[in-house]
């Protein structure tokens, strides 16, 4: 089949200016809560409008509890030399995120106990969290795990997890309706590039590029820790889901896997059906999943009570390549190429959302007479196109469904509608 | 899979009959307007009753407007020399159909921008048209286009483009019941054998069968000029469309491919379901094409205005075959088997249509003693039909949802049926 | 795929009881009517609770009449010499079944219209039956055949066919609802092991388990002669059919084949979705079958008039071995193995009957919080099963339709929906 490529300017530059964006915020130690979420929505905020929310710990949200805020300042272990031998400012996931502080010496096979490497990935630094259980923990290589000697070690956790907030953000992004595309996105992960930088950082660029456009839709492109941030979010703005009518939640956009969408719970939305299309039409390498109700905070969004109209759009589904979670998923791990390609194909996909409509074919009785209003060109595609826009504008078909019948790209499709309205065949 | 053959008496009978009646019309030159249709229709109207319609040039048809009428005497290019190189009593595809008239000497590079050919098929001259836009043109083979030699050339087409009329005709055959079968058949091709001689002809053959047969449907069978005759008609006729219950469009009846169905709009209307049955049951090679809005007639009748139910029965469908709209399309190109088998195919296709029927099971509790009734033959495909029959008929499935779950001819299940009603098991 | 295998304590030990049971019934000479009925009955009602009706010869039955009683004593054919070449006493398929009663000599010629052999099978001999026409007639090898000599031959058939009854039982297993899931299952065959004595011991042991449990519907098990038995059946429970939400026809449960399961005339019954979900989660060799209305008693319970949704569950189909109505379906062509899961694989279908139910997730906003109640286990297959049984709990989805959507097991959704309901999260 002829593929469509798609249709982006300055996809390049994008791609390279949300690589240079994800440079930038890699460093910082983030977390669910705490100060490295705050510092990544003051950089974002320079990029876009952006509103910050606060929220206490111990807020009841749902059949959940916002928990205490987590800082850190400093980490390490010492050998029985004195010698820093692991080192939180070398790399943030050293330490196991949300690690209560401590200070103390112990001997190796204690030690072990807090100590997690990845025997098969043997150089990468694992990445592990301790959420919603008070504990504390070392991530290193698995090299360096089996060169430890016995002997005492000092651990030191410089950290504090008491009562504060959790942080997230709203962009806003109005457009002629008051329904909305929610675009839904985790800020919660330390340095990992992949997971979920690309995604923070394609929702910045995509925020930028709406921002100057002509919408039909608002947007609400919410940076968020995940899981308690989506579900705080969530019960916040309950009396409001219903505005939301189509939504996306962006992660991993920068591997060299094909893109991958995984539908909503409704499993034929529009924005199911938007993305496969696009991808079909555009994409030489992709895969449309089913729902399931593990993953990203699609999981949220999708629960019975809400059932938004929310797939997911990333490119190697987490999990599915080796790096996920670990140091390989660092700054090289990812490319401008795929950025790039993922910002296309999602602005492809909000342009079959923005321009998907039903026509009225206003000369239904037998085809019109292209040729005396300049619109015939004997059997280009375009023409085509005018005849299928044609023949299925009775009221019940939008350009998506013509598109989806006629094998057709939206593009060339809402062009067809374009042109004919133009000569008052459409209404 | 075991195939039923087509089955039709005389069939082979029947595509002589018809190919004789192509050689016959072959010479004609038609067009969409002037003597070539009446010429055509009066030979027709030897065969089937025929009522024939003028309607006059400039009558406003829904978006179009009937056309001047054009008639031809001769058309002719004389070389330097006062040679005749090209000369429409020939082949009457030399002189681009609805040329405006042309009496005059001009250089060969003035002459060439009038010239068309095939550099593909460099034997073959083209068929062309200019419709709804006045001027003239030559259709030659590539061989002698490219022997033409510097100089000057007399051209002459002495043609008449003037209000007069168009020339359509029904042969109207009436059955048990007002509703109608459509047949519908383009007449307005010069000297194409497969385009569309082959559908006219098989048109009237099924005219003269009909005819002699005891049916349940009306049937109305339309010789019509392409697109602006099919327009002109629903113009003419658009309150009573409503009797229109099936409807086929015939073109391309014998070449050598196998059989093509190609769907109406609805995509599942009987007749679809009718003719995707008969072609799987019975043909060895054939094709079920969904409906696309670019085509023959079909394009009018199932412009959404009307949505009829009319599909479009063809062997290799128009543009896949190189003959397509050139002088490879003539006598020889088709064949007499081909015809034989459409026709019997077409005549199998409407008994499926006369046949269909919703019957109730009379004895629904548990299978009847079908041995008491002389009805058993333990397990023949007969007695198996029968089986389905019973089981089914309970008013939801009418004999064709018989046929299509059972995966059972249409002929089995009928006969089983007419049994099973003799044995007062069904009413 | 991973397949679980079918789960049943003590399957084996259950085959072997089945395989037992079929050995002792195995030499009565059954048929539609008469003593070898009761007398299986009886030893079947030493396993069971069984309910014996007696229905008199010349009760009509919807289309049908209920026929004389046949009864055998003995028969043989001695050749000229008055040696017994032909011994009922050895294998009573050599009596074609429901013969009437004769005492004649006559020559070969005469003979042999009334002798049947399989000449593809020469070893064999085959079964036959004379029901609703009276004759008489024997069934031998074809190699005996061939190796009579001319001559005269003394033949008897010592039976009655008389004024008298048509037996058959039902074992009834009352579960907390009236409700019933219908077993029904042939027991007019003479000795023949896999059709149906397999089917009607696995009945029996069926009986046996579900007697022992705990149980949600009502069971209701029928053992009666085939087609007029089960006519007869729903002729006189015609009111109360209402009552069968489910049903299955057991034959042929102990061939090498794989498990065969035909579709009830709904299709998507939940008989239909349970046993082809538990095949398909679990066995490595088995087919689906579309209904059709031949076969077993299936087509009395699926007759347009009543509809039940009632499936036939065996191993290969009739007719699609050899051995079928032959002497060649004896002791050795059946197996333990397969007969134990068979069994297994009919409890875990009634298992899902059992077990389906629709719940409703409490806390339907967001997911709840799995980690307080101790069910958070990570991205073990049990948190995937409560994850998709919380996000499909909504009123909609019964547990057989999360185990579809899911492709998981439906033990495994059970279990996930107990653990839930446990803890307050389904309702």
């Amino acid at each position: 089949m002829y593929k469509d490529k798609f249709t982006n300017n300055n996809s390049k530059q994008t791609g390279e200016g949300i690589y240079s964006l994800i440079k930038e915020l890699f460093p910082i130690c983030r977390s669910i809560t705490g100060n490295g979420v705050r510092q990544t929505l003051k950089i974002i905020g320079r990029h876009i409008p952006l509103e910050v929310y606060e929220v206490a710990s111990g807020t009841e949200v749902f059949d959940w509890t916002v928990p205490k805020e987590w800082n850190i300042r400093d980490a390490w272990i010492k050998d029985g030399n004195g010698f820093k031998i692991i080192d939180f400012q070398k790399c943030n996931l050293h330490v196991v995120n949300y690690s209560a502080p401590i200070r103390a010496k112990m001997p190796l096979a204690e030690l072990q106990a807090h100590l997690f490497s990845l025997p098969d990935h043997p150089e990468w630094i694992p990445y592990k969290t301790s959420y919603y259980k008070e504990s504390w923990g070392f991530c290193l290589s698995h090299n360096q795990l089996r060169s430890l000697t016995e002997g005492d070690y000092e651990v030191c956790i410089d950290s504090t997890l008491v009562n504060g907030s959790l942080t997230y953000a709203e962009c806003f992004i109005p457009g002629e309706s008051q329904e909305e595309i929610l675009i839904s996105t985790h800020v919660c992960h330390p340095s990992l590039a992949n997971d979920n930088l690309s995604g923070v950082c394609t929702a910045v660029f995509l925020a930028k590029q709406l921002a100057v456009q002509k919408l039909r839709f608002s947007y609400r492109i919410l940076f968020i820790p995940g899981t308690i941030g989506a579900i705080t979010w969530l019960n916040r703005n309950q009396a409001s889901v219903g505005r939301i009518k189509h939504g996306l939640v962006l992660t991993g956009m920068g591997d060299r896997g094909g893109i991958t969408y995984k539908k909503s719970r409704r499993s034929n939305a529009d924005i199911d059906r938007a993305a496969s299309h696009v991808l079909r039409q555009s994409a030489d390498n992709y895969s449309i999943e089913d729902f399931n109700p593990y993953g990203y905070d699609e999981r949220q969004y999708c629960s019975p009570g809400f059932d938004l109209p929310v797939g997911r759009f990333s490119r190697t589904p987490y999990g599915k390549y080796p790096e996920y979670h670990t140091s390989g998923d660092n700054l090289d791990f990812i490319r401008v190429e795929s950025l790039s390609e993922s910002f296309a194909a999602l602005i492809n996909i909000l342009e079959v959302l923005e321009g998907n409509r039903f026509y009225t074919n206003l000369v239904p009785n037998c085809e019109p007479q292209l040729g005396k209003r300049g619109l015939y060109d004997r059997v280009g595609p375009n023409q085509i196109a005018m005849l299928w826009v044609l023949n299925l504008s009775d009221g019940h078909h939008s350009l998506l469904d013509i598109a989806e019948r006629s094998d057709t790209s939206f593009k060339q499709i809402r062009e067809a509608a374009d042109s004919l309205h133009q000569a008052k065949l459409l209404g």
